[in-house]
């Protein structure tokens, strides 16, 4: 994936299609309002979604968020309610939610400190300095500051997730419009210290979803980039 | 990008292939310390870049948002030290930030309803009922919560550049560690109506930046993922 350090004609025309591909990738993603309840996302391609989301990087590689995964279909249909009606909920091929934990706290900072020292295999007290850092800033955290801070982690992994469907040619609608509590309730996530933040089904489009073709709408270039 | 309607054994390879790209791609990101500077990438790949960018979905597609590429050297050095040293400012080939507006208003609502209508050529009295719930929400936030909640949108932009500089092969150096009040005076953003919210250098690593071998950290796979 990286053809930049060759100026050879072959790699800039490598590089410009790249380019092409990204963007009719992006453009061609939109919020879907009907999925097609016949159409299933391959495992392997579920799973790679699921991966490219755990490999979102985030404050301090702390990850202090879980990807829930509601397969359970009566359960789905319980929380299309709690979202407004909002179908895609049960009817997308699968059912995303992103979610925070409930607190950070210094169990999440030794189990992070002891998967560094096992994934790199260093001692952990060469860590200590990390440790006391993040110790310093997460712990000192009020409960709405750690919580403000770890939604806009998860909001990070949303990026992430939109872009990696639109290269992968998988469809989406990233939800903010649903009621967080009636979700952590149905799901029992509080049992799992867990909340959740944001809600995303995915899966392919229903040929008649009249989103699809609707204009896309952006600020114009001009009043988007400041150039300094 | 979309390979999944024909349940051939070629679409099947092709997407398989995709999901191999984009996870290597993915893997091959870091946070970026240091880059070599006399590496440039490409402009036709920085406007793509940029445009990656202004294509982020936003709550209610809004876009209280920016992006200020910082072009001249000496501002650049400026910078480095109200981002605690990091040479990455002033190194990488190019330097983004990734800005919000100093507040969201009833002109911004507007100029959208605008925008849409004169996009998809309908008339702004359709939208109207669009726009007093816009209205009956963003304008009711306190300017901390309107704060928190254009902050969370530029983070779903952040988590999109560094997916699609990953596929493009471009590296990258997300980072909220900086002043955001100096970095605004510095580059006058106030005068602007923005406020700094993420600093991205792009560019490409140096041979010798050991971050880029040391082995990535992520909660293991059954820690991360919950199936109900």
């Amino acid at each position: 994936m990286r053809y930049t350090d060759i100026n050879g004609c072959i790699f800039t025309q490598i590089q410009n299609k790249m380019n092409e591909v990204l963007l009719s990738a992006l453009n061609n993603r939109y919020a879907t309002k009907k999925f097609d309840a016949t159409k299933k996302i391959p495992i392997e391609t579920v799973d790679a979604l699921i991966e490219a989301i755990r490999l979102t990087p985030t404050s301090y590689g702390l990850q202090l968020m879980k990807v829930v995964l509601v397969q359970d279909q009566a359960l789905r249909e319980a929380l299309v309610s709690h979202a407004f009606g909002q179908r895609q909920i049960a009817d997308a091929s699968h059912l995303l939610i992103l979610c925070r934990e409930k607190e950070a706290n210094a169990s999440h900072i030794n189990d992070y400190i002891e998967n560094i020292a096992d994934t790199r295999s260093i001692h952990v007290d060469n860590l200590i300095g990390f440790k006391n850092m993040m110790h310093n800033t997460v712990l000192k955290m009020t409960p709405s500051e750690q919580e403000d801070w770890m939604k806009k982690q998860v909001y990070i992994a949303l990026g992430n997730l939109l872009t990696s469907c639109a290269v992968l040619g998988v469809d989406a609608c990233p939800m903010e419009g649903f009621m967080p509590a009636a979700f952590d309730n149905v799901l029992g996530l509080q049992d799992m210290n867990l909340a959740s933040v944001l809600v995303i089904p995915i899966g392919y489009r229903a040929e008649d979803d009249k989103n699809a073709t609707i204009k896309k709408v952006r600020r114009p270039l001009p009043e988007f980039l400041v150039k300094i």
